[in-house]
């Protein structure tokens, strides 16, 4: 398993893309994003679900976190299950979010890799997009990381989304 | 847990949506769309993987056949953790399909619902629709139902997806 | 040129390919969408730009409405150039709006069809599609139809796209 | 008026949604990608339409460059009534293309912006964004830019989309 963790439009998604691509064997690719798009429109909002405050700042209720709970031993099931997966995560928390996964994979071989990206770039990029709402990206970039640690970590500001995902590759077995 | 299953186009995703926003817990939405959007591109193609042939017939390869298995034990653990989950799903294979998921759920409380449309207004909702491959909703329209059992049907030819969210909700205890 | 009317989630897109599938020869399609999606992210605003308030209405500024005076004119341009257009409008205005429309298109072939659905109807389908601000269905529903004179209306709550469709394109000479 | 030419995958759109957020005036943008929605899904095919040839050539037929012909001439319409716009373009065939627009925007003021990208970034780039046909990057990373006279050229390899953004906006007066 490949847990990749960083802020919005740091380019985890195309890191994803080009790990499925040059890496032999198939991998399936999940992640906040899909979590995100399963949950009813309803839990996006103020209170318990997910919460998008001003400026871009995400806040998850109790309603997501359980939500996300049953997600994350879905996903460890399937990749005792025989699947090979790539993680594209958002730890709001900082090592909290490790924390959550790393106790539900236990066992199970999982790299680590972090995915930085300077605030100003990827607030630039977040625009330059324009599908995401502005703020997420600034808001992000460092707290996401904090206390989180890696086997490996790739910065989308010094180098394209290949050539993070071959040095992600090489660290697989 | 709600399993629907119904051919492309056939109205399932508007129907999802709909139940999300009627029934009064927190449902996840989940499906055959959320694996095809995880696997690999090389994936997407004849062989081993999932192949689109001329005329709108979906085949399943070997390859799929193994990431759809452990997707369905990952989905399976995301219910007994206590996720409540919805899952629009397409039984290629008819009862074949149910089957495998059945064995999967077993133990866990399923209302399994057919969502039925006519393959020539599917067609049609499928040229309107104009993101789809033209074909598969016609091809799908009979086949994935074949000997497959349902708690209750409803056929989006004759009611509208709100209309058949209500129905199917009303089932769910 | 063919000139469709009516409110978000009226099924005036569905309806749109269809008629370019159906009719022997090729149609351009453009419409609101295709003005909303050109202007900067900074005109969906409060103000000068185009807003959107809560409950769903929409309130066009001066300076989208200035936008919008050159792109009427760019249409009919094309028009004149030859192309044969459907276009795919919400008149907020009503009778205003297709008067903007018919002083630019004057000298112009026009067929103009009303595109109803019954409010309530709507808004479900709203819900359904997921991707449509919530309260835009029902405020649109009736005020777009307001003083609008057509040559053909269509109702998509009691038939498919394909069959509104069809009614349309037996009115184009 | 701005006309940026590039390849596709080179990051055109990126760049014209950082014009947008910089520049002081309402610009709107249109483009290829403008036209090749409005057409209908019977004109993408080989022969008087838009073919999408095996390894990523695009090749315009009869029935396509007619469509263009009118809206090249909608564009012009829409900036002589007052709209500045910025215009995301792929010349096919070079210099050729850019003629075609250079006759239908006499007497307009005109910034023409070159958007380079080598060919091997931009099809990695084109992997990553995974939703773009395989080839469209690498065979069009040149040809476009053949003949083709520029006032500005902006390399997205070497900057980011906001830095190009302000060096070609810094040359509107």
């Amino acid at each position: 398993m490949i847990v990749l963790n960083g802020g919005s439009s740091s380019g985890k998604s195309g890191i994803v893309r080009c790990l499925q691509a040059v890496l032999p064997d198939p991998w399936l690719a999940f992640g906040t994003d899909t979590l995100v798009a399963a949950i009813p429109s309803s839990m996006l909002a103020p209170g318990a679900g997910l919460e998008l405050a001003p400026g871009g700042a995400v806040i998850a209720g109790s309603q997501f976190r359980a939500a996300e709970a049953a997600w994350i031993k879905g996903i460890a099931a399937m990749a005792r299950a025989g699947a090979r997966i790539i993680l594209d995560e958002v730890f709001l928390g900082g090592a909290e979010g490790q924390q959550r996964w790393r106790a539900a994979l236990a066992g199970l071989d999982v790299l680590w890799a972090g995915v930085r990206c300077d605030g100003e770039i990827a607030a630039d990029r977040e625009l330059a997009r324009g599908d995401r709402v502005i703020g997420m990206a600034m808001s992000q970039a460092e707290v996401v990381h904090r206390g989180v640690a890696y086997d490996i970590e790739v910065n989308t500001a010094h180098a394209e989304s290949m050539e993070c995902a071959r040095s992600i590759a090489a660290q697989v077995r």
